[in-house]
Formats: structure tokens, C-alpha cells, sequence
């Protein structure tokens, strides 16, 4: 069955009245409401309105806390410490890079690490934030365990995204926000739709070998770091998204590596927590504490110009600039509406039927 | 002919002996000797010893000053920008991770962006001079353009390092340093000297089809973004090498892109710079900003320590923590002395003769 299209306010409606439904304070369910769908507009369907039931489900099994009290626990001039309080992460991250973007204000940057929080949306959308502030914003998070790292079999780190978003004058930001792997869980889950193949070098076996069954990880198979094997700089891709996962859960007191409890409610967080839910981290750097805004703004525009401009291979118009793609996704959503997956239609209708919202 | 063995203390005194020669004042000379030595030590043998002839031509052509103003001329509480007044990286990198650290012992956090400098030797160095202050350090360049980025047939990035150096407790510390493109330039050279093809992935020819040449880049080839191709993720090696010279250049008002000046001497800088010299980002994170030091590093330790004790793949004893065979290597080299290809051997005597210099 062919995917149907939704108008952006329908779906809209619809998760606002879902995140009210199991107790959102309203300026809460509005935010966590346009974080979700941030995803869905800018095309990065696996972490959208698709993912509404998976949020509602940890709630159900009290792994998310609608009315979170969330908290600087340590701070110093450029830095803090955010305690999610079990929050969404969708209101948590919001939350957590305000205070970035504040203490940026004053001490140039600001850097904020998160605990106890959960799921939060797209990197990309939380970075964004620091761009209407003259600031380049940073995002990542760690996430449930699910990547080997090179020379591993067992799965101890998370997709693990890194978020940049830096602003320019006359030119669109540019926006990078990519998962640490060689491909994102997304794009896996859109191969099992469709019942197709993977690339060699996305997914493992259970026992470290090469694999193109999209459904492996059901057999214990695990993501591959960025590089896709150590001879092509998967060790790389480990190093960042240890890394993530280090600034995230090491920095901030949340879960790290193994022991990050997983999204899906039916299966339980590890028994022997390091820390508290899951991490984020977050940074806002104001572009006039290293030169004037405007002069840095006029270079960023020189340097996307001249990347645009670049000769391109035969058969490839242009090079694409990060957040281009992303960005025109956005605008043709918001006028004819976002496709929706029929499985993911039917889930949301269930879901409207259980908590008796009208979908 | 096989590599000979030298003493680190032999290569040490010719290359202080060498700065001195070309007018660096004995303080810079020291730690320009110390910098360029830690690449062989630790293995990386492209970054080391084997470039100082390099430097010297570049000082030839007036490209170095070997005296240089080192100074900071914008700055915030968290951050700061220095202008390296032609200096060389070696010692100019070390004077702005310590104003970083210096900033992240009042702020919390110190970011210095760099103008105007030339090649800095390893990223890994200069992120390790945080971790004896219990800091978090981060060290990026960006250099020559060499890498080509996804669909374009143009080298635009050079392979922009990052460095993350994290302290730990009982354990040794988790160093990332590691080229944004499948793989370092150094790496390339080794096959060259071998006469040896490169893997599928690490470059391609002029007109943008994957090579297996390794001395393809003479012929109007590139290197290419970790991930190796679109499918593998080249477009989030993009990024992050794009990231590395933003944060770099754009952010201190160096060259950027293709403007970047080349390493050697025999190539012009491009005609129309859009700023001074190369540039370099260098970040230092108090960790007990974030929370009690003890607290993190024993948590680095538990991180660490899980990761080592990882299940592996068959032939492979344990996984790899970022930073463990460098520091092996060094401590091996400290004792037993540091490989020299001969070729590099022969350059270095040359170069002893040419200054007077006695090797």
C-alpha cells in the first residue's frame, strides 16, 4: 500500500492532544509536540510522529515522568548539569539548550550535559536553536545499544548523532546531524519495509561477520560505526560515537555504553544502572565572542557559495551542502503535507482509539 | 633497505639543533622539538621528524617566522582568537591550548580559534595537554586540501584532524586523533614507499571513479571523506572535515577550503587567501565543571574497563580503546629508539649538511 499524505496541522493536533492526554502540562505537549514532528517535516521519518506510540508506551510502563521538575544540579560560568527529572527527552533538550545559549550569552559559550532524560527527538532540531541567537549550536545523544565497535560482537553503543547547525548571512545555515554509524537505524527499518537487502558494511552477524539481512539485529547482529570496517576507518566512526557517548553519559552522570536502557518499553533497562536514564549534550558558542558576527556570517556565506560551486562528478548536478536536503524537505511538508507509512497510520489510529483522542 | 633505529635522543638534539639554526628563540625550538617528536614516538611517522625538512623550506620561503608575536586579539570569557603571526604550528598550537586551559580553569571551559599559523604535527598532542588538569581536551586543524568531498571531483577539505583527549583514574587516559577521511594522508605515503595499491574507498581520480592507485592524488586525484562513498556514509565524513575548518578557519579568520595554503614549499599559496595562514580550534573542559572529578574519572574507568573486556571477534584478541597502541608504541620507542625509512634518513642529512647541523 502506497503512503498517504497528512496535512502538518492534522498530525499536529494529534500528538498535542496525546501529550496532554497522559499529563503533559500544555506548554510542555506543544513543545514536545513541534520537537517529534520537526523530525517528520525535515524528512527523518524514523524519528517522528511514527515513534508517538513508542513515547506513550515508556510512559505506561513509567519509564517517562509527564510532569518532570527538570534541574540545574552543578554548574560553573560556561557550563551545567541538567537533570531530565525521567522528562521527554522532546522537553528536556529544549530545556537544556536554552540554558546553553544563556550562559553563552555572558561567558561566550555554554556547554550543558543531561541525565535521567529519554528519547529527544532529532540532534538537528535542538542544534537549531542557537542559530537565531547569532550562535552555532551543538547536539548529540546517546541512545539504547545497538552498534558493535570495530573488532566487537557484543552491541555497546547507540546510533549516537552529532548535531552542528552554524549560521550565515545571505545563505541557508549549514546543518549537519548524522548518526555515528555508517547508517542510521532509519534507513535499516525502511530496507525491512520494503523487504530489501543492505549495503556490505551496515550491519554485522551476531558473530562479527559481514551481513545484508536488514532484520539482523533481531538475530543479535549489531550496527557498524561510520568507516564500515577497520581497513575503511570504522575505528573512526567508534571514537565518535564514544565519544557522544562519553560527553553525554560520562559528563553528566546518565547511562553510557551497555547500559543505556533501550527505547522500546517491552524490553526492560539493565538491572545494574550506572547512572540515570539516558544523556545529551549540548553547546552554544557565540560567533561574536570569536570575531564580529557579521564579518564571520560573510565568510560562512563565501565558504557554502565556493562548496556549492564545487565540479561535481558526472551524472551529480551539485554538491550538496548539509541541511540543503533537510531544509527543502521542510518547506514542500509544510505545503502538501507529510507521508505517512500505512503500518504507521494504523498504529496511530490504535493509539488515538486507546487513549480516546480522535486521530 | 630496511628501516634503521635511532634514539629519540639523537633525532631530538638534531632537530632542536635545527629550529635554533632557523632563528627559533630556544624556548620555541624546545617545545617545536618536543611537539614534532611526539608524532614519531607515537607512531604517527608521517607527522614526525620526516617533515622537518618540510618546515625549514617553508621558513626558506618565507612562509615561517620563526620569531613569531603569538597573541590573543578577540576574546570572551570562554573563548579567545590568536593570531599565530606566521608562526610555527608546533608552537603556536601549545601557546593556545594552554590560554584554553587557562579560560577553562576560570569559565569552566576555554575555546581558542587560531589564524594565521602553519602545520601544528599531531591533533593528539596538544588535546593531551589538558588532561594533567583533570580537563577534557579537544584539539582540530585544518590543512592543505587534498579530499574531495561526496559528488565533487574537486579538492576542497584537507584531512582535517580531530583529537579528543578524556582523563580517566587507574586507567591510561581514551585519546582519539584521527583524519576526517577514510584514510590519513601518512597512510597513503607508506603504500607509495611499499610501491603498493591502495583499498577501494581511501581515493579516487581526477574525474571522481574510485581508484586504487596510490599515487593518484599526483595525478589530479583525492582523497575521500570517511565513509568512502555516498552509500557508506561520505557525506557524514564531509561533514565532519567541513566542521574541522569551519570551527578552524572561519570561526578565526584563517584560510579555509581551497584556500588553505599547501605544506609544501613548491606550491604557492592561492592568490586571492580569504585569510591568514592556516587554522586550528583547541577546546579544554574543566571535568569537575560538569561534576566532582573523582566521580568522572572512576565512571571513565568502569567505561573503559567494559569496553576492553568486550566478547571480540575470532582472531581478535581484545577491542581497542582510542589511544592504547599509541601510548605502546611510545613507551617502546622511548626505549628501544624510533624506525627512520631511509629515504628520510637521507633527507635529514641533507638537511644537516645544508644548515651545518651535524646529524
Amino acid at each position: 500500500m502506497a503512503d498517504k499524505v497528512y496535512p502538518y496541522e492534522q498530525l499536529s493536533q494529534f500528538a498535542l492532544a496525546v501529550f496532554k492526554k497522559i499529563g503533559c502540562p500544555e506548554e510542555q505537549a506543544v513543545l514536545a509536540t513541534k520537537v517529534l514532528l520537526s523530525a517528520d517535516l525535515r524528512g527523518i521519518d524514523s524519528h517522528g510522529i511514527a515513534r508517538l506510540s513508542g513515547y506513550v508506551r515508556l510512559w505506561e510502563s513509567q519509564r517517562v515522568n509527564a510532569t518532570p521538575d527538570v534541574r540545574v544540579v552543578h554548574e560553573s560560568p560556561s557550563t551545567a548539569v541538567v537533570d531530565g527529572d525521567g522528562g521527554l527527552g522532546l522537553v528536556v533538550a529544549p530545556h537544556a539548550m536554552k540554558i546553553a545559549i544563556e550562559k553563552a550569552r555572558v561567558a561566550g559559550t555554554g556547554w550543558v550535559a543531561v541525565k535521567h532524560s529519554n528519547h529527544f527527538g532529532i540532534a538537528g532540531y535542538h542544534a537549531m536553536m542557537a542559530l537565531e541567537h547569532d550562535m552555532i549550536g551543538i547536539a548529540m545523544t546517546n541512545a539504547s545499544p545497538l552498534v558493535a565497535p570495530t573488532f566487537s560482537v557484543e552491541r555497546l553503543l547507540g546510533t549516537n548523532p552529532i548535531a552542528v547547525a552554524i549560521p550565515a548571512d545571505t545563505q541557508p545555515p549549514f546543518v549537519a546531524d548524522f548518526a555515528t554509524t555508517t547508517a542510521a537505524n532509519g534507513k535499516l527499518e525502511i530496507l525491512q519495509r520494503k523487504g530489501l537487502d543492505a549495503p556490505i558494511g551496515w550491519i554485522q552477524k551476531k558473530n562479527g561477520e559481514a551481513s545484508i539481512n536488514a532484520n539482523e539485529l533481531k538475530d543479535g547482529g549489531a550496527l557498524i560505526p561510520l568507516g564500515s570496517d577497520r581497513e575503511h576507518g570504522s575505528h573512526k566512526g567508534f571514537c565518535l560515537g564514544a565519544w557522544v557517548d562519553i560527553f553525554s553519559a560520562v559528563l553528566s552522570g546518565a547511562n553510557y555504553g551497555p547500559w543505556v536502557p533501550p527505547f522500546v518499553a517491552f524490553l526492560s533497562p539493565p538491572p545494574d544502572p550506572v547512572g540515570e536514564g539516558i544523556g545529551h549534550f549540548f553547546g552554544a558558542m557565540r560567533v561574536d565572542a570569536f570575531r564580529p558576527a557579521q564579518e564571520f556570517k560573510s565568510h560562512m556565506d563565501n565558504w557554502i557559495n565556493r562548496f556549492r560551486r564545487a565540479e561535481t562528478v558526472v551524472g551529480q548536478e551539485k554538491l550538496i551542502i548539509p541541511g540543503d536536503p533537510e531544509r527543502k524537505t521542510n518547506a514542500l511538508r509544510l505545503k502538501e503535507g507529510i507521508p505517512l507509512n500505512p503500518k504507521v497510520v494504523e498504529d496511530l489510529q490504535l493509539l488515538g482509539e486507546k487513549l480516546q483522542v480522535s486521530w
